[in-house]
């Protein structure tokens, strides 16, 4: 069987998990049922290829082509996740995952002997969809997220963190030193959740950095009031407010060439038969550069001001470089192709941050659409991805 | 005491019940702890001027001065109800059973004799704060809300109807023939809630009709995608298409002078780091005639139609035309006050609906706001309403 159809096959093997069958799209959350069909599929698909298999104490899969404590510096770790968003598509994260399986195997089929051990990961919870943090897996991974943190997290069903653990028969979660010092190199291949592969006409990219970004919320007020008796021109409407805020935030976005987005909002008392008292708004941002991102911020300071409202910072993560050195090498066996930066997050960037070598491979999106059953990948363009990774391999590891 | 101090007085037993001290908002909903002192007031009231007290089968208390049963047709019932929206304001509801009380008072000090028995009525849960139906205490009583619909209610906190009276000691409710029998005619003195009267210069007017109104909900949908990594100009928000229905749903309402509100709005999947994928809208609408209610129906489905959306019709309430005959008299009575339209149900409407003689009074309201804590009232123009509440026991009982 060739790559092309050892993908196929392994992306029919998991397509039936956290299916909705109406919208197309998945639901894959950690702990979950789903998550342990999935990780059963990891297993059964490692040990079909004679790797070793381990799990670290922050609950991530490992499989491992050699001896992983032999020269850890040198290995090479492929991978990404197989969790989702809510109705997300199919491959955000797994198609890191499954191309790593398949150029793994290909590669064995060769008779290949790479001279460092080759791992592949799937990182618990990189969506963040059940305790609202992404990148769980690498956060407990390399002690950025703390035991202190976890036992403050709880699910959308408020259920708290530890209990999910309980629950699921985990134990509790922690750093693990030596799984962080096992992954020499790491190189990520991801859907591009984007339209610039395709206005560069190319199958594959490069990462260069994922963008600045930040959280911000906003509370507008106006006056509540009878909904049956007062006049529109005597309002004070707090949903008009909010609005005209969701609108002119675009313009804002658009005109520094940047991102935001509001995407969560909750009105009160949010009756039908009342004018509302107060909006709150959520707003994501991100931006090319710090100095933009911040600029836009202002922008939205400024715009909140004229409804009488404060713009109060949640999060703000900065620039995250991928390794250069690294992105340079695999440039060079590729052929050089195009380095676009990105601005979502990924288990690649928190690793970097935390000074393991670290670059990331995008696969063109028909769509451009992500998180989202749109999401789409052509079987050209992931075999493509696929012969990336075999590349990857055999120009770091021969 | 005169009749001024005494409803001072009144208003300031009931102050604390409630009370938010922080936005100055009462909160007084049906079968509460706040419900409960307010119904102890209404006795501890009733009994010091020798009134005979019943609470009817739907759990609406009764004080009547005279046999209630001795000439049921003539029977003049004033009153209204004691519970509030959320973070309503004092008067919406207490000020027409106060005034009664206050006005029975005044008449008693005199040594007047009323020929037919006079009735003050304190109705059961006439926001619908609690069980989202307004009005449920002169439904129930009526037998337009029956049990079978009852047992389907959930209160905010999601308990069923019957267990939340099973908690609160309360039997089960139901139609009570022989109490609507006893409401002979029926006038309901209230806070205006809108600014006919400041227009008019009036501190007192009586109702014509109640607007028909009704309640729509829409889906409009959009494309969820990821909030970091879609650039805005190639979006589909359902937000922004959302924003533009909010401030065009207004515009439409202006231009046929009628009323339109949308204050429930809720966002699918409202994550902060996701481009929404649905929002769901509620519009309250009202009009002074059917006609124009349906052409700005027919206005709204044809804006939700340029987002590809439909309209749903929730409810529609047909006009509520007070009792013509009782209406005139009073105004013979009053020296012809201005006669205005309202938007929002009552139980005096309930009433009327089914067969009863019924009228309403309207206070001034300076802010013209209701359902508010900026709902407001001069001393002077609710003496002026008790004024009239007496001027009509002489005119209506003598």
């Amino acid at each position: 069987m060739d790559a092309s159809m050892r993908l196929s096959e392994l992306f029919n093997q998991i397509a039936g998990i956290g299916l909705d069958p109406t919208s197309g799209g998945y639901r894959r959350f950690a702990y979950t049922r789903e998550d342990v069909q999935l990780r059963e599929f990891f297993v059964a698909t490692a040990k079909r290829l004679g790797l070793s298999l381990s799990v670290d104490a922050a609950h991530n899969q490992w499989a491992w082509w050699g001896d992983p404590d032999r020269n850890r510096s040198e290995n090479l770790v492929l991978g990404s996740h197989l969790d989702s968003v809510p109705s997300g598509g199919a491959y955000d994260g797994p198609l890191g995952v499954l191309s790593a399986f398949v150029a793994v195997e290909a590669l064995m089929d060769e008779g290949f002997h790479p001279s460092a051990a080759i791992g592949i990961v799937n990182f618990s919870d990189e969506e963040g969809a059940r305790f609202g943090v992404a990148c769980l897996g690498s956060r407990v991974l390399t002690g950025e997220t703390d035991r202190a943190r976890l036992a403050q997290l709880r699910d959308y069903d408020d259920i708290p963190f530890d209990q999910v653990l309980a629950e699921a028969g985990v134990a509790p979660l922690e750093a693990d030193d030596r799984a962080v010092a096992r992954i020499g190199r790491f190189v990520e291949l991801h859907i591009e959740q984007g339209h610039q592969l395709i206005a560069l006409d190319a199958p594959v990219g490069l990462a260069s950095f994922i963008w600045p970004h930040g959280r911000w919320s906003t509370v507008i007020t106006g006056t509540p009031n009878h909904a049956g008796t007062t006049k529109l021109t005597e309002r004070d409407d707090p949903l008009w407010k909010a609005s005209h805020f969701i609108l002119d935030l675009a313009d804002l976005a658009i005109a520094r060439d940047a991102i935001a987005t509001c995407g969560k909002v909750i009105v009160e008392p949010n009756a039908i038969n009342a004018v509302a008292a107060l909006v709150r708004l959520w707003v994501d941002a991100r931006a090319e550069s710090a100095q933009v991102l911040d600029e836009l911020a202002a922008d939205i300071t400024e715009l909140v001001g004229r409804f009488d409202a404060g713009l109060v910072n949640e999060s703000l993560t900065p620039m995250t470089v991928f390794d250069s050195a690294l992105t340079a090498r695999i440039g060079a066996i590729l052929g050089e192709p195009p380095v676009i930066s990105t601005g979502a997050g990924h288990d690649a960037g928190i690793l970097v941050n935390h000074g393991v070598p670290a670059a990331m491979l995008f696969v063109r999106n028909p769509t451009g659409v992500s998180h989202s059953p749109e999401e789409a990948a052509t079987q050209e363009d992931m075999d493509a991805g696929v012969q990336a990774l075999i590349a990857v391999i055999r120009g770091l590891a021969s």
